[in-house]
């Protein structure tokens, strides 16, 4: 059994984005195995528990992961992660991952997954509501799959706005307002809101969203309003409908499971697609432990790990 | 974040017992979480995944554990197990253990604390089917709390039988046939039979079961007449229907759920108890996560690890 330390420290962001893609492809053409993950509520977060099996890549395994919004004042990330790699063929440990910058990648890569199949055209202006980890890392694996004229990005405090701006300068980047960011052929949404603050009048026909911040249960970004003009695709149903964008809608009767459009595996199989250049899509985005599977097999390839004793 | 190779070595089953007894009483006044274990399926074996949090002894954490009853032909045990512990305050991963001993030694330690509750008087003669692990597990914790007069053993192969009774020959132990390890007050099922080997005309009023073997469905080992004339008490309902010793009856309608008597964390906090030393009582153990992180909390603080370096 091994240990990966820093098992993202030379992972290639399209090379993650293709494992993810062809992971969502597995999903989409029903060869995984992937229950929905499991919640334990803790005194300030929580933590999800996410296994799967993934016999295209030979890959079986569990992600832990948390989210604890105040550790920063403790001097630790919101977001840790480990992910446990098991022998399909024995059930035998092989690999224990340190999972959290590999969590931000995978998660970036599914955002640019949806981005290239549901972008309204291939040279886009990004919106980017938060600017995070994760927005970064949106913005990054997005970057691969479109060519970016520019990113807007708004944040609740503007201090983090410039600073995200000027980090990610080299894709034109500026600070602007809410609505402003809006104002875009695909918006990434990024916080831990639990009301919506995309209104639904700043989105404009043809927008694609990336609503990738609403990812446990009373967690929304959008007006629903904008849920009912838009074809809405979930990573995997059962996710979304218990801690997805969609999850709060739902449960005030605002949206109805039977209204999403597909899953993100449907359409990069081709089964569902963007049907015309005004339509507005959104993919909604809970993070399927397939990812985790996905970007753990490439980073064991390619990261040293420390031996452990485990017989 | 520490790496515990060998956290069984120094252990003491009476303090296991203690531990998981007192994680039976936190369950039975609803001080835990819990999720019901996630099965997933891999072509020779399964895996489980088994998240908890358990506030009494501050311990978050998951139990991966998987079964391959193939695995001896390659020389590997048929179940292995690794669990992560998480600091509630933070979710930070602070130690992962091989728990491959430990999951024996709580599985034992649980048909104990049913055996201390539930058995008919104090000294007993012990039947055991099965002489795998879990079977030496069961009878070590067991003579914790009983005073065993006698121990009958079967299994399918004699030469198992034979050399089990030697390895426990302290106990008084002998190879017996299967009608005769079930003339017994407290009777341990251990194997993975998915047909009823224990008949129902064998067993005499005011024996206790613990029937262990069962977990997951499709595994019987009890004749469901048994389960009429008995009272059953069960770890955790969900599971237990799902793939505990009930479950085959369940999906069969020749049990029903509301049927149970009620779980051992009723029986430890007296809310439910055996009324009369005539009665059957039966636990049907399917193995609960607060289990593993009740013993993960001992062995930590009694074993060496490695440390890991994580953020």
């Amino acid at each position: 059994m091994r240990y990966y330390p820093d098992p993202d420290r030379d992972l290639d962001i399209s090379e993650v984005n293709r494992v993810v893609e062809a992971a969502f492809a597995e999903h989409g053409n029903g060869r995984v195995q992937m229950p929905p993950k499991l919640y334990v509520t803790l005194p300030a977060g929580d933590f999800r528990t996410m296994p799967a099996y993934l016999p295209s890549l030979g890959m079986a395994g569990v992600k832990i992961v948390n989210v604890h919004p105040d550790n920063p004042s403790v001097g630790l990330p919101t977001v840790m992660a480990l992910t446990v790699i098991l022998d399909p063929a024995t059930g035998r440990p092989t690999a224990i991952l340190n999972a959290t910058r590999l969590t931000d990648m995978r998660t970036g890569a599914a955002g640019a997954v949806a981005a290239k199949y549901l972008a309204p055209k291939k040279d886009c202006v990004l919106g980017v509501i938060g600017t995070g980890r994760q927005a970064e890392a949106q913005v990054r694996a997005t970057a691969q799959v479109l060519s970016l004229t520019k990113v807007r990005v708004w944040s609740r405090d503007s201090a983090h706005a410039e600073s995200f701006a000027a980090r990610l300068a080299p894709f034109d980047t500026e600070s602007v307002s809410l609505e402003k960011a809006c104002d875009c052929d695909v918006l990434v949404t990024t916080t831990p809101s639990r009301v919506p603050i995309v209104k639904d009048e700043w989105i404009h026909e043809g927008t694609h969203i990336n609503a990738i911040g609403a990812d446990a249960p009373g967690k929304e970004e959008l007006d629903p309003a904008i849920l009912h003009r838009a074809r809405v695709f979930v990573d995997d149903p059962a996710q979304a409908f218990h801690s997805g964008e969609i999850n709060v809608p739902i449960s005030r009767k605002l949206y109805e499971p039977w209204m999403i459009a597909g899953t993100l595996g449907e359409v990069v199989t081709g089964k569902r697609k963007r049907d015309h250049a005004d339509e507005i899509t959104i993919f909604d985005s809970t993070g399927l432990a397939i990812q985790d599977l996905a970007i753990a097999s490439l980073a064991i390839q390619q990261a040293t790990g420390m031996e452990l004793p485990f017989l």
